[in-house]
């Protein structure tokens, strides 16, 4: 099916917006008056513009308060109105909204707004116009899809029909029979379909819809049961976005239509009505991999947490630096110093690695070259909304995870998966790499860029098929931090994502790296004794422990004296503790009992107001 | 009466929130928790710190879900509570803010509450401490603060008392003869008075409270009658602002706490508890001074506009330009050439200029020196939140406002008010300036840095004395821009404060000086004669007024041609055009009809996105 997007969904001038909208794939737009008139372009201008992107302009918006009025309050109205098909004749658009009246010149009077909407509709057709008409959540007198509808079939105006909102429709909480009616609407009177997702916030319905609307799948809206709905009603229209988001109206327009895009096709399957590849979950973390413009002070903070330079790349200045199942690699190619230290890329297990990238294609993630030098091994790698690039490996085989203190095996092409290329075969394993002790990586941590939060979620749910948690809210010493987890079933693959409260606090939020400990006590000493720095723990942070927690005699103090940190909740406990931030890159050791399933967010105030504290 | 304010009002780290306050002027502090857990300094540093700096520590909060549980978890409660008793010796803070249970162990027995509360009180006394008691607006069984008090009273303990909240109590939609309750509590079992205003929002009471607080004065609970109430009840205790607001998360602590402290005065002040000097109100705009690194661009417009260079300073590189009764001063001394052209001071005409200047210097406004020079006429200046210099002028003789073509008059010392220094002594006059047509400025648009919008306008009016109209949102093309105008009572002074939609917004929302005028069409020729330069508006604008309002015969030709756009409201029509942008200023020429309340706001969008088309 068509995909549109009304233009108010993206920042910038009409033109930017129109590029954007394009080379994000959509089919059409609806022009939003305002980007109209605001733009030097003329109408013609613009049509030739959208012909040449090859945009279609699906939607002119929004025609308001126009029906149940005094006579000669609608006879000025209907002025306005040829006024705008004229326009709309200039611009080649053939369906203009009409938005319930929210003026208090209306009057509580169907037949009046069934005579005025016919006989706009009549003027409408002169111009070969339809009309879409949709009752707004907060119409004056019309504010539910069904009493527009009734409506709309009274008038019996061939080029009347209604459009359909799912914000004006789910905001008003409705419930699965208040949808029902939506059967009862023929395909062909649903002139058009306008979704918009929105998450539940229990306020002013204006103020939510203006400011806090959001793409299909960021909100709490059943969206899909909606839009199978409307299709079973026989639409076979536009799928259109109309989203009125602040941080979308500060965000770059090209990523924000990408996004927007994105949100459209899974919507589209999710509904039953589009086909994409099929998603392929990863089943664990690879590598993950570190720029750096000088190795020594990422690889002294890998030697003190035990891990040691397993291997070296047959072809670049990269090393795999191992411990157990956890690679990191270290990659001091081409990196400016002012870059400093940052996690570039994230290897990803995956049981079918062309099916996943395949899926990240179609759903637009720049898709990178498979092979970066002549001899690589290649393999299937797109870039997530942050830039960071993920690689789908070949997952390690069944008899390396069972060593995982057997270096040597790690290298051995993986046994159950002999067609796939390994990653691995790309390094030059190191006779003298000594073994180590078992970890793995318990998750990433990724700040994103300001505006891409949600992006970035429904990147990691829809592209790769992880499970997003709740969103907690974080308090920094300098604002509050969002931060959402991404995890597969299991627990295999954990990412937290998060994101500072303004644009410029990126600095601070460092990347990190956190890795599974069974004893985080050990850890810690083992550590410190390898002249590692622990992040410190302020004396009060224990106090309050004291006082909410009783302790088995010592454990407290042995906390109190490594810098560990702790929270329970009702399936168990989780002990942490992080190491000083190089560049912008900080690891953590997490001892996590079995049921525990959260990060440890309780304690991540007392975390941020150390690491600001020590910039 | 004492003023304190709550840690978590600010940004930073503790001794940042502690240095801010005292900075500011408050005599204690709230300590909230999770700021003591993250500082680095021992109780008893917290506890010098705060005395170094005159700051009591007038509480310790909050202590949460302690009442109304099965007598186990009472006993895990108290056992927490003496932890913290002990930690608040060591603080020497003598009261603990005690919330009402949001916890699903909470049972709705108030008797049970009352005895556990009892005993919590027994244990406090033993510590010295005191227990302000205070109903969360969502606590489970307990949510008003009539409800806390019967429980406290029917507790009839002396280290047991309540914590009144205007955030838990207003938010609740409380109608005065809900507050009449207040008067039954006997002064002295008021422990405590936390004070938030709030922007009346239809929301979730908890995000309400906790992303939404802002300082008296800035939202809109009738907060002078509230404190009019606890008042008379007989409290004597510190007034202290709790704010939770995710703007002052990250602002910069000590602006924050300026801002706190001046709304904590004028609250105090209006609620008959405070005498401050009397606010004097501006009765017109003297001058505005744009500062400069290179006169020409800026004498270029101010020429096309049809001012004359009028005088000369005696003793620095300043220029006094005039036309009518608008007086620009052109500022070109110790300017760096990056800081571009901009709007550095404005002359507000005063009946009382030295008592505006100590109004502004009670409530913490910085004073500037009345003298630049030896031989400078002293003029009394203050600093607005935003930089902008204000001097209190006095105001031009009525006989210069009679003969504002003539300008040989406008230097002279105005007669009426004989006794204060005219800032126009500075300047000398130069012979040869023509006459001018007459104009004056009708308002100035000053662009506020990001964080300190609500500052702005409660600086405006409490300090000014200018009276607030309603915010409004204007839609940039990168963002919401929200507008607030503050004006006298008869439109002498008027100045729109504006702040974009994030930090980094600042650039293009330049300054601007609105000049009126009675013809706006031969005030365009003419500019444009003079070899000015109008900003161009798109045709589409001109369709879309064409569509709205029927117009004389060639009167919107005549607007398309120009460049004006075109605004009405109930009283009258409003026409206005603009000038290219010079450095980060640029002009505007009015005409309002009588009537005509408003600057034009619905243009807006399209001169902004004309704007950033040109950058």
């Amino acid at each position: 099916m068509h995909t549109s997007i009304a233009t108010v969904s993206l920042s910038g001038s009409l033109t930017e917006k129109l590029a954007a909208a394009a080379r994000a794939g959509f089919g059409g737009v609806e022009i939003f008056e305002n980007d109209l008139l605001a733009s030097p372009l003329t109408p013609e201008e613009v049509r030739a513009r959208c012909a040449d992107l090859g945009l279609s302009i699906d939607l002119y918006q929004p025609l308001r308060d126009v029906e149940a009025v005094r006579d000669d309050v609608f006879a000025r109205n209907l002025r306005r109105a040829r006024h705008k098909f004229a326009l709309m004749r200039r611009l080649g658009a053939d369906t203009v909204l009409v938005c319930s009246s929210v003026s208090p010149d209306a009057v509580d009077d169907d037949s009046l707004a069934i005579r005025q909407l016919a006989q706009l509709a009549d003027t409408a057709q002169e111009f070969g116009i339809k009309v879409a008409y949709e009752a707004l959540a907060w119409g004056r007198h019309v504010n539910t899809y069904d009493h527009a509808w009734r409506i709309v079939e009274a008038a019996g105006h061939p080029a009347l029909g209604v459009c359909l909102d799912s914000f004006h429709i789910l905001s008003r909480g409705s419930a699965p029979e208040d949808l029902a009616g939506i059967a009862d609407i023929p395909g062909e009177k649903i002139f058009f379909l306008q979704l918009a997702d929105a998450p539940l916030l229990a306020m002013d319905v204006l103020q939510w819809s203006r400011h806090y609307r959001c793409f299909p799948g960021q909100g709490g809206f059943d969206l899909v049961g909606l839009l199978r709905r409307v299709l079973a009603a026989g639409y076979r229209g536009p799928l259109s976005l109309e989203v009125f988001n602040d941080v979308f109206r500060q965000a770059d327009a090209g990523s924000t239509a990408v996004d927007a895009h994105r949100s459209l096709l899974l919507l589209r399957e999710a509904a039953g009505a589009g086909v994409l590849p099929p998603a392929v979950v990863p089943t664990g973390i690879a590598f993950a991999e570190l720029l750096t413009p000088d190795a020594e002070p990422v690889t002294a903070l890998l030697t003190a947490l035990g891990f040691t330079r397993a291997a070296r790349h047959r072809g670049k200045p990269v090393d795999l630096w191992q411990r157990g199942e956890a690679r990191i690699l270290v990659n001091t190619a081409a990196t400016a110093r002012r870059d400093g230290i940052r996690l570039a890329a994230i290897g990803l297990e995956s049981p079918d690695p062309a099916g996943a990238a395949r899926r990240a294609e179609a759903l637009l993630a720049p898709v990178l070259p498979r092979r970066r030098g002549p001899e690589d091994v290649p393999l299937d790698a797109v870039a997530a909304p942050d830039g960071t690039e993920l690689f789908f490996c070949a997952p390690a085989s069944a008899s390396t995870a069972a060593t995982a203190s057997a270096s040597a095996a790690a290298f051995a092409p993986a046994s159950d998966v002999p067609e796939l290329p390994d990653w691995r075969a790309d390094f030059a394993e190191l006779p003298d790499a000594p073994a180590t002790s078992a970890t793995r990586i318990d998750h990433l941590a990724l700040t994103q860029p300001w505006h891409h939060f949600d992006e970035a979620t429904l990147f990691h749910r829809g592209v790769l098929g992880l499970t997003a948690e709740e969103s907690v809210d974080l308090a920094d010493p300098y604002g509050l931090l969002r931060s959402r987890a991404v995890a597969d079933a299991d627990g295999s693959v954990r990412i937290a994502l998060s994101v500072g409260a303004a644009p410029s606090d990126d600095t601070v939020h460092a990347q990190h790296i956190a890795l599974a400990t069974d004893d985080v006590v050990a850890a810690a000493r083992c550590f410190r004794e390898a002249g590692g720095r622990l992040l410190p723990v302020p004396a009060n942070y224990y106090d309050d422990l004291a006082a909410r927690y009783e302790f088995a005699d010592g454990e407290l103090e042995t906390y109190r004296e490594l810098g560990i940190l702790y929270d329970r909740d009702a399936h168990g406990a989780f002990r942490h503790w992080y190491t000083e931030t190089v560049g912008r890159v900080f690891f953590e050791l997490v001892q996590r009992d079995p049921g525990y399933q959260g990060y440890g967010a309780v304690n991540a105030p007392v975390r941020l107001a150390v690491q600001h504290a020590r910039r």
